[in-house]
């Protein structure tokens, strides 16, 4: 049984990215309170904040709407997260591990035992989210929805999320889950940072050619980087790495 | 998988008593086609039936609402069904058995292989189910939702019930995901051609330092880049990612 205590410490974060009606944040905000979930963050809600339909769409989850953080963009808003699922209908040309939301849950699970923060990201209604949103994910969840009809709202995603959240921590014990993670991963403005890095330094190389072909690329090294896992330590030691790569001409020259 | 044929004879009823709001009904109806139910039974909704609002509502899931009879009792509403669920959001004085939905969807989904007909029963908005209602049903069914917010609606309940119903009917290690990630992985051969390409790289750039130090940075830089399991394609990218920053001050220079 989750205590309190876990609840408000350990509970994965829901991100809502560009949410168009206060309605959908509100009943999104009453599926978290149901699961023992609190912290909600928006990322540029169309309508602004504070928002009068959301509340009243609460239903009672007050706490939930009261505290909830507004974010410009969704590299802030998830930047001290250490592990972070986006939410997606569809299938997607992403090269990143997409689990079902009894497999995310049992993993938040083990990332909130491991003192690691995290979050789970929802995209806007009909759109859902980009590629540049995904590029800001570890993994994808998706629902094992019915494929002719598959049109469910951020409510239902979320909680479906909670609900798997909140079972994950009614079972006795660990066992049964099968990964075991007890590394503490980097917060997510670390590796942001990394991201910066090594663009700019390969911007500096020349080697995004042809430049239209830069976001994709861009894509593909984030998704890599993503997928690592990383933590603190592996962090600096990669841009250490690409710093000594850069040097090594200079360094070689004055070495002669 | 659950088959299309299965789908249709053998899938529990969503029997609702008195439902009020027409919204309820639809979304409870798209709720039921997002995982694969149909069998709507409407015991004396209030509004009568057709309902406009409960078209709508229901986002596209027509099939579902077409299809919905009209009860005057819950005694008629299941008189058909061989085993029926009464889902209650508070625990209740009842001598019945009382099961999470995870189990009530094993619990429908092996009925429904013995070809029993089952039903879930939904209450009306606020007061849910009375006692006479749950004298019509087996077992109880309850929501493992936080005790200190406990506000689930028609719709959300309607859809852990098609969730875990759904879930039921996969087999181990499909999660009945609606696509699949199929990266193939590079082999090993191309992964330590790119292990050599970096770590001769850093050598000549002055990375390893102290040399005794040498296998242990090794190691961890491998075991970043096993953990990313690259693809074929992935393992190009990143050999291409240390040429290029190789090249960076020569490029610079020529440049200038």
């Amino acid at each position: 049984m989750s205590s309190p205590e876990e609840k408000d410490n350990l509970a994965p974060a829901v991100i809502l990215v560009a949410p168009q009606l206060g309605e959908n944040i509100g009943t999104a905000a009453r599926a978290m309170a149901n699961f023992g979930l609190t912290r909600l963050r928006l990322v540029r809600p169309r309508d602004g904040w504070p928002n009068e339909k959301a509340r009243a769409a609460a239903s009672g989850a007050n706490h939930v709407i009261d505290t909830a953080r507004i974010f410009e963009t969704l590299a802030d808003a998830v930047a001290d997260l250490a592990f972070v699922y986006a939410t997606t209908a569809r299938a997607r040309e992403v090269a990143k591990p997409v689990a079902g939301p009894h497999e995310a849950g049992a993993r938040l699970r083990a990332l909130a035992r491991a003192n690691s923060a995290t979050g789970v990201i929802f995209g806007p209604e009909r759109a859902g989210l980009n590629n540049d949103d995904l590029s800001h994910a570890d993994e994808i969840v998706t629902f094992p929805v019915d494929p002719t009809f598959s049109s469910i709202n951020i409510a239902q995603s979320v909680l479906l999320i909670g609900y798997e959240w909140r079972r994950s921590g009614l079972t006795a014990g660990d066992a049964g889950l099968p990964f075991t993670l007890d590394r503490e991963l980097a917060p997510k403005a670390d590796l942001f940072r990394l991201f910066d890095h090594l663009e700019s330094s390969l911007d500096a190389s020349g080697f995004f050619r042809p430049p239209e072909k830069r976001t994709h690329m861009v894509e593909g090294l984030r998704s890599i980087l993503q997928r690592a896992e990383l933590s603190e330590q592996e962090v600096r030691t990669l841009r250490g790495v690409i710093a000594s790569l850069e040097r090594r001409h200079v360094r070689t020259r004055s070495d002669s």
